[in-house]
């Protein structure tokens, strides 16, 4: 917890209510509240079946007068039909209620099993409790921080502190995992509160630039959610950042949310090896986002990688079906400092020595480089074992 | 091997050579040859990175005076170079020799890892040893369907033989298993053989149309071979079927190439369930084939299955991020017999009998029904279980 840095003007908690049948420990749900009212932004799954609380949220951001949001782990509220909108607009207007704001103030989220409705007697205790136990300390953030996890092993939390001007200004941010954390998860949430002062119009700007670089770059099995949600609050009172000003405070936003997407892909449920694929040299960045996202979501790619097996033929025929266009001699392949395709053609190199290497290396990075352009993408993800499958082949019934 | 029929004027062979490092047994070249000049056609993968045997075959077909196919298993003969290009029309132009034909006259197939050069003094003399077994029973059939197997743990053989006026016309056809049948395997082949009439361009046409509602509508985890080939010979020496007739023609080669498909995702590596996904309803049947391959390359989904699982909030969310528009309500779902998923609204259900049905079935059957239109598409998967991770994780090495 050193060098945590939090926001002037936030409280926060995390209590148990236990959502999760039988449970009598875990905290479920959190709230993050600002003093004033403050500009919110939002970015939210593209899922065509999404759950309540991210119908209810979208609705409210761009928005400069939010006081706070309020989340549940342990059941996602997806899936659930008119109860569901009823549940998640309740979730929101009792924490506003107890706060002292209108039902609208609020921002409300949730993750977990799909399909249940909301125990929703807990619930409305659990909020009552966690308002009760709002506070600006680091302890509180990391309550709060803890009661949005599902089957993640750990917190993840990353705060920037920058000088901008006379003003130090502060981002702090939580998430919990994606995608391959969960049977049935439903699944990335991730909060950004600022004491900076920043239109609602540029603060979705900030975000919508910061989420596609860093929480789009990652990917378990490319199975989208029905639940991600990723929400930034800035609550200075001051005239808003423009220009320079703005720009540095996008810069941290965006630190903020690397890390976390960091922590979300070294933490997935199984992995025993982190992928940092990059690619470069294609004609546009969405290109590049393209080839490096089909390799990512390779089932036979990272079955491979689980095994310390060198088989670059995998990678190279997933970059090859991802729809994006160029020819074999357009393309060399590293795994780690070693080349193996060499402007389409394959390379020497000591199979048992790259296996050992992958087994030692608990991060692996493969670069394939384009001779087509300037575009390129970086993207995380992780490798697929038995454990993955242990996990996610009994998790309902 | 009852009511195994075979076209007229073809001959088959599959023999050993040798091509697996140490392989002593296994056969691994088959020749299949047309005594007269046939009407050919081709469909192969659409992957940009593609095998050598690929684009050679790619350019000679629809032909009208083809006279076979050469085809080799243990080596894909993908991402190998001018080298693999040299070599793959060697293996067409050595048997196009001994047959007494044009190179242009032969086609060629591969399948196996990908990378590596093929040996080719071994393939030479395989090809040559074929040659010389070559023979019209359906024991060589059975031969040549064997030597072109990779993973797979049986041959797959479809016939038809249908009365079109006043001739009988069959076509008989062997291929072997896509995707996960493969560590590196690159990966699905199918040859099939007729002896009825038919111009060069109907038969492609035929063949497109076959393929696209079988081999196209399989999958196992979406990983798109390098090397996918389906080829469709037919030496018929009358005048070429037209109207009604070749519309029956095309019917029989539908069957064929369905039966097979289906036999590919029943022996697809680990495989304990066949899943066949019903998606009906939407706007149109490219609809309807997108949101079934998005969940069939779902791993949440197919390890649900694997687990016995009725996790049917991941089938709604993989059809949810298809790229298909619909809402919620638009959209029920069933396993089996048992509706989870009404209108939007999740049925209650007994998860215990559920998980317990799917356990007892090698056969599962999702149905999706829409209420956006007739789009209709039939898919087949299978699910991922431990067994799929660990024949995947050390191949190469």
């Amino acid at each position: 917890m050193t060098n945590l840095h939090l926001p002037h003007g936030y409280r926060f908690s995390g209590v148990h209510c236990g959502i999760r049948p039988g449970d009598t420990q875990r905290r479920d749900v959190a709230l993050f509240v600002s003093d004033v009212p403050a500009s919110a932004a939002g970015v939210f799954t593209q899922n065509r079946v999404c759950a309540a609380p991210v119908r209810v949220s979208r609705e409210r951001v761009p928005a400069s007068d939010l006081r706070g949001i309020v989340a549940c782990s342990g059941n996602a509220n997806a899936c659930t039909g008119d109860q569901g909108m009823i549940d998640a607009r309740h979730m929101a207007a009792l924490s506003a209620e107890i706060v002292g704001c209108r039902p609208e103030q609020f921002l409300v989220a949730s993750t977990g099993v799909i399909g249940r409705v909301l125990p929703m007697p807990r619930v409305e205790e659990g909020i009552r409790k966690a308002a009760r136990e709002l506070g600006p300390s680091a302890v509180a953030f990391a309550h709060a921080a803890h009661a949005i996890l599902t089957t993640d092993t750990r917190t993840k939390i990353s705060t920037r502190r920058v000088r901008i001007g006379k003003d130090e200004v502060t981002v702090a941010g939580v998430a919990k995992g994606a995608a391959m954390i969960g049977p049935n998860m439903a699944t990335m949430l991730s909060f950004l509160l600022s004491d900076a002062a920043v239109s609602p119009d540029d603060l979705q700007k900030v975000l919508g630039r910061a989420v596609n670089q860093t929480f789009n770059c990652i990917s378990v099995e490319g199975h989208t959610s029905t639940n991600d949600t990723v929400l930034l609050l800035a609550n200075g009172t001051g005239p808003p950042l423009k220009g320079d000003a703005l720009t540095k405070f996008g810069h941290s936003a965006m630190e903020v949310c690397s890390e976390l997407a960091r922590a979300i892909a070294e933490d997935a449920e199984g992995a025993t090896h982190l992928i940092r694929i990059e690619v470069e040299g294609l004609r546009t960045d969405a290109e590049a986002r393209q080839v490096a996202k089909t390799i990512a979501d390779s089932a036979l790619v990272k079955t491979a990688i689980f095994g310390a097996d060198p088989n670059w033929g995998r990678i190279v025929s997933a970059a090859g079906y991802s729809g994006v266009s160029f020819e074999e001699e357009q393309l060399s392949l590293w795994i780690g400092d070693l080349l193996l395709y060499d402007h389409g053609t394959p390379q020497p190199f000591d199979a048992a020595a790259a296996s050992a290497f992958i087994k030692a290396s608990r991060d692996i990075v493969m670069t394939l480089k384009f001779t087509l352009g300037q575009g390129r993408c970086t993207y995380w993800t992780c490798d697929l074992g038995y454990e993955y499958v242990r996990l996610n082949a009994d998790y309902t019934t």
